[in-house]
């Protein structure tokens, strides 16, 4: 089964930098996808997601079944046509959301059951529907339906819900209709235990995917535990299949997890950071929203190639925050984007003249160092 | 005095086609400005607003002097560079915000104090007050300091106040600082009184300004009454300075004042429609809430090039707003600015032909004719 392509072009530790090919185009890795939940990167256009270097968006599953419906969105061309996207979407299976978002849920071996939070209908998940339904929406790359282990989790009770996991996405595998440009990807879980995220690992790859999803991580373990589970369980995916780390993540975050080998992450940080006036830079995370902009004439970010850094003072920005002004939420979402996509594409470069040690070190020097002075 | 320059290129009855020259570049005529009140045309970035068509957009004095103030925006280099809008910008005197937007003020022969709505501190806006802030932000237009004449006033009420906004224009003319490429607009009053209209019209010849606004109209009198009263007055102008209806309008207000004559209008409807669910278009109103957009794959306007038309079903852009998606509220005032500039370079082009008789004709048939039966 290789429905997607995958090539790994230069490798430097652990660290790769590959080519994703979908049915949409190719996606160059390691890659930053934007999230689209409701079929819209939140305050963008498509246009302005795909001038930040974005490759690839996430759509979710949960919420385009309920809200317009994956057979409305099928009707109308699926959802690269509904909005606007020409290029490669990944899809979740929704199982994150239901256990996320949902108090009032059953779940079974069957799959789960649950009331929509947006208007209280019942609706059903499982391993079958969800794959259904991404096929309606016609994602470039869709994922195995599974159940994110809450953290922290007892091992026996990690294990029961890393083997449920396991038979859906067995169920998964078997539902997907395989087509050239679109292909399936396992989740490994299995908590913070290594025997358990090496058993599921095994059993994903005895399936065979198009490739292969860290899940159940970035759900409140830190970092230090994320990464101390990370490593030796992303050393056991074959070489040959994409990496995808999934919902990290914070600039820090997603450096250490290439530095550990993921090709792929998606996070709605940037995005929500901008509607809430938190800036991503090079020198750490600006908070619009503090008084000390109010006459700062200087950029957000002086190296900082995006629309809002070229053409805005921090004072503008401040400005639209306190008048409550849409284009405020738009361009610090801009900014945000733009900055991981450098990030990504700082870390590809890195990785391909061999020299990711170096980067990584100025990389945190600068993060460290923290704002400008205020003038 | 000729801050700025005026040609008259054609006229078609009272219709005028001209070219209004400023500091910051030229504006074609009849235009629409579209307004920009705290610094910015909500929801749009400014290169959109110039992509619609817009060569010159409205600040509102009132808004901006409270925040981020004036002397702020003149720190940071004017309002030009701090909304990123290198084009022609006018600037209203504050005096109908204060009017319209605050119960509490204190109206006097030297001028207005007041407590701000947005957080209660106390200001006062006099003709020389409103004179130097429209000179701090920069302005390539700006506006005598009057009082709008609420409808309905009795005819002796409307003659005071009248006076009053005379006396003023006469305060403002000599407060106002010649500088090439800058202009001063007088603003006639006198409600629907033809005399008091007379009146204020030779009150402002005497004194001479750059151009001439028609003031105290679309308050409330309706569009025969507002036609009527347009119409004489109007033909009181000189035929070499630009003629600039205030706070107008719809598209059929609009088309009825250029056949009257107006070169210039402003107005939120675009915008704030566009931010509430209305669409304009060929063949009238569009309310994207409704339900019969559902599952219509067709565009809004079918005839229209904007972003929102080219590239997004109504089905979409009613999901958009379903789920209170900013992008929604983007596209909607995409579409409504794109609109209206096109409308105003149909009436220039028909203008310029000499057939601006049929082109109304068109007009009010395809406005008349309604949207497209549902699918």
């Amino acid at each position: 089964m290789s429905g997607i392509g995958f090539s790994l072009l230069a490798t430097d530790g652990a660290a790769r930098r590959g080519r994703v090919a979908t049915a949409h185009g190719t996606i160059e890795t390691p890659a930053f996808m934007p999230v689209g939940t409701a079929a819209t990167v939140k305050a963008m256009t498509p246009d302005a997601v795909a001038g930040t270097g974005a490759e690839i968006v996430l759509g979710n599953t949960y919420h385009l079944m309920q809200r317009p419906g994956a057979e409305r969105i099928e009707r109308l061309g699926g959802l690269h046509r509904f909005m606007n996207w020409p290029r490669p979407i990944l899809t979740d299976s929704g199982g994150y959301q239901v256990m996320s978002l949902i108090q009032l849920r059953r779940l079974d071996e069957n799959g789960v059951t649950f009331r929509s939070h947006i208007d209280g209908r019942s609706f059903a998940l499982t391993p079958e529907s969800s794959i259904a339904i991404q096929r309606r929406l016609g994602s470039d790359i869709a994922m195995a339906f599974d159940e994110c282990t809450p953290y922290p989790a007892e091992e026996a009770e990690a294990a029961r819900s890393m083997r449920l996991s396991m038979r859906w996405a067995e169920r998964s595998r078997a539902a997907f209709e395989p087509r050239p440009g679109h292909g399936l990807f396992g989740i490994v879980q299995g908590s913070i235990y290594p025997d358990l995220r090496a058993e599921s690992t095994q059993r994903l790859l005895a399936l065979g995917f198009d490739g292969y999803a860290v899940g159940g991580l970035a759900v409140g373990e830190g970092q230090a535990l994320m990464f101390a589970t990370l490593g030796p369980s992303v050393q056991l995916l074959p070489a040959d299949r994409p990496r995808y780390l999934m919902g990290v993540g914070k600039p820090d975050d997603i450096v250490g997890a290439v530095a550990r080998g993921i090709d792929m992450f998606d996070c709605v940080l940037p995005t929500r950071s901008g509607r809430t006036g938190q800036a991503f830079t090079r020198r750490g995370p600006v908070n619009i929203r503090n008084a000390r902009h109010l006459d700062d004439p200087r950029p957000l970010d002086a190296d900082c190639a995006c629309p809002a850094c070229r053409a805005y003072s921090r004072a503008y920005l401040h400005h639209l925050w306190r008048a409550k002004e849409m284009l405020g939420q738009i361009l610090l979402t801009w900014h945000n984007l733009h900055y991981y996509q450098e990030l990504m594409a700082g870390l590809r470069d890195a990785i391909a003249a061999g020299r990711l040690a170096t980067w990584m070190s100025a990389f945190a020097e600068a993060q460290a160092e923290g704002d400008i002075e205020p003038l």
